[in-house]
């Protein structure tokens, strides 16, 4: 009888929890153990500043699977407050340290899964390790600025970046009745996201809700008060009152492990990957916020962090590793975001990045109702679409509105995917009845528009 | 100098009226008339029902033009109450009768487009002309229907027909405090479009708000009260009491005066165009409702009557008018319906389409959360994919659910259209975050489904 296959996977968020569970679906025998050096495995990150907020409720809400559950139900052990140090891809083993009992043991593996994720990036400004200032990215990070809060221990909070987490954290923070400052270094927010034009919607509605927004401002410094913890925040040549600073200024792949054990490492600082998401070391996968993808538009490199498409690469590299041929092949960049009652959400290329790669490009911005204009709640919504001219080829969208956000992406997501030309989409057949839609819809306006613009 | 070419339109909804726009916009010089035989054009028959309910509590709004605007703003000549009697091919003209004035016009035309739209199929039981039984296809219609309920002549309403018109006027007539009672000769609501696994849940629905429901029921015969107008239904052998009769049992394209022009007619009934919207007799376009198209999962001929198409068709055959090369490839069968506090859609071909057509087809069934489970607001929907065994084809979808219908069913249509295998779709990079979605989305959780039941 064949020794069944023993795979260590390292991380136990996202990716590593998924893809463990896919292997063993794929695999009864096989031998699983996730090593997680946080007291937890299988946590929904996104749901983070939802929780702080309180809209999420529940603190157990946050967990999608036990360790009891993945031991019980799946036969998959986990090691949790353990910390991998190595890896000897020679030996195939991983040299882990017991973060609680000390001490460290060498477990060996026939297939191995990096699902290190990603790390938030902490400027070395002075005063950034002061109590009371907290990157968001665990739920260790969530309970600290959740305690603060409960506290009393902060009226103002400074917030640092204009990305995702700082635009959810100013909307929560703000729903716990903290005065909200938020600094953006670049000219606009979700700078590497969005053009300036709809940034500037998002700006306006985070603007309306309160919250004190300062582009083009760089965080100098945070001071401490007599208790020994954050007061003041310190941002081109101004002092804020400061009772909580939040570090939103992005995350970076989790990458020195594989590097370290002279797996390839990417140009965008991520584990390269093929498409069945085996790095260049025979036998060792990764998946997840730690690993490089494919733009499916560009056709370029490309790295992301997102929960989501960490699920599917877990998926796909557990089955490979159950010994399974299946490929992931790329992203297209797709986000959404809530922005207090608006919402904002983009796919592809933006019109900076398409014409960054060399396209000849058009774009075209269409506002329109969500839904019948006569039917109650309808709405407004913009949308952006970028187009190569010559090829007729959709590149990218970028919208923001009350609402519908999530569809309009979703489809131009497939239509990206599935590489409809501009002429096709204007006669696009989607679903239509007045509470739901526009007779021709907004991706279609959109789409006529662009068409107009090209000429045909 | 050129004389304008004179363009007739005969229909003055949806059309007929994008397609005289766009004409418009794309040949300033043209001449254009458009016939109506009613006294207003360019109204929105999918928001009658709603006005019925005093949802739509304008009814101004229901008009999306007027016929000053089209005069003034886009120099369109609206011939109200009049209708178009016979059209000459030969001699390039169309006879037309004053409804108001009596008399009849002769008028050239060079390019001629027809837009007939559909008309209600009025079945021929006994009672079905008695003043308060009435088909919902026209303003008139929902005028008179309203007009019987604010005047307290219905407590009772019974509705013949499980399509569409029948379960919306279910909803709005219940929101009006009648009680409703619902006849489908069929043994399953929406027969043509839901399979009976996805039908069974829109049933639920309607059933638990309050409508009794009778499938495998024929409405036999209406009767008078002393008053002359009606007052018991008959159905299925029992007799029901009935202030309100609303004939729902579905829509013919009206094709009359094209049939009577030797214009060919396809085999669904409806006039049968090329992709440019031209009939069998050069220089002649019908569009809308009256017009055949074709399916385009199973490429046949196909005829389904929806305002959104109607405007599509409508603006490529205006273009192509105007001297355009625009074509208009099919349609996938798309729709959608609120059903209470419910919607349900669909894409595609239904299981037994799919069966019918000859494919070696393979069905899954998923429910998932609308959005992050743990986030408020959070609901059930249930999506039904079928896709073909053999080539991996994704073939058509239906949805139920609480929320994110238009959402599944828009990315599937999208999807269907850039003919993205399923494999693929396992992997699609859809919009995530806790308030508008799961991290993996109901769209991918059918496509693994079906996946692992295609064995692949």
């Amino acid at each position: 009888m064949k020794r069944p296959l023993r795979l260590l996977v390292i991380g136990g968020v996202a990716a590593g929890t998924k893809a463990a569970s896919k292997a063993r679906r794929d695999d009864p025998a096989m031998e699983i153990t996730i090593i997680s050096d946080m007291p937890y495995v299988s946590f929904i990150g996104c749901g983070l500043a939802y929780y702080i907020g309180g809209v999420v409720e529940r603190r157990e809400s946050l967990f999608a699977r036990s360790p009891e559950k993945f031991r019980d139900e799946h036969n998959i052990a986990i090691l949790l407050n353990h910390r991998a140090e190595s890896i000897n891809t020679y030996d195939q083993t991983v040299r882990v340290a017991d973060l609680k009992n000390g001490g460290t043991l060498t477990l060996p593996y026939d297939r191995l899964l990096i699902a290190t994720g990603a790390h938030p990036v902490i400027s070395d400004i002075p005063g950034v390790t002061l109590p009371g200032v907290h990157p968001l990215h665990t739920i260790m990070d969530a309970d600290a600025i959740r305690d603060r809060i409960d506290r009393g221990g902060a009226r103002q909070a400074c917030i640092v970046g204009g990305g995702f987490i700082g635009i959810e954290m100013a909307e929560n923070l703000l729903r716990r009745g903290l005065e909200v400052t938020l600094f953006e270094m670049a000219d606009h927010l979700l700078p590497g996201l969005y053009d300036p034009d709809v940034s500037a919607l998002i700006r306006a509605e985070v603007e309306a809700k309160g919250v004190r927004v300062l582009t083009g401002t760089r965080a100098e410094r945070f001071d401490s008060g007599p208790d020994g913890t954050v007061r003041t925040a310190f941002a081109g040549g101004r002092a804020y009152p400061c009772g909580l600073g939040i570090i939103a200024t992005g995350v970076r792949p989790t990458v020195q492990l594989a590097r370290e054990a002279r797996i390839t490492i990417g140009p965008t600082g991520a584990i390269r990957v093929d498409s069945r998401m085996e790095t260049s070391v025979r036998g060792v996968y990764a998946a997840g916020d730690c690993a490089e993808t494919t733009h499916l538009v560009s056709r370029k490199p490309f790295w992301f962090s997102l929960g989501s498409t960490a699920n599917k690469q877990g998926r796909i590299a557990g089955a490979n590793i159950a010994g399974g041929r299946k490929t992931f092949d790329g992203v297209l960049g797709t986000s959404i975001l809530k922005v207090f009652d608006k919402a904002t959400g983009r796919t592809g290329l933006s019109e900076r990045e398409a014409s960054e790669a060399g396209f000849n490009l058009v774009s075209a911005t269409v506002t329109t109702s969500t839904i019948g204009h006569y039917y109650p709640g309808s709405g407004k919504i913009t949308l952006k679409l970028v187009a190569d001219r010559g090829s007729k080829r959709l590149l990218g969208a970028q919208a923001f509105g009350d609402d519908k956000v999530d569809k309009v992406i979703d489809t131009v997501a497939a239509l990206l995917t599935g590489g409809v030309p501009v002429p096709e989409i204007t006669n696009l057949d989607l679903a239509y009845s007045p509470p739901y839609a526009t007779a021709l819809g907004t991706v279609l306006v959109g789409a006529e528009l662009l068409e107009k613009k090209m000429g045909i």
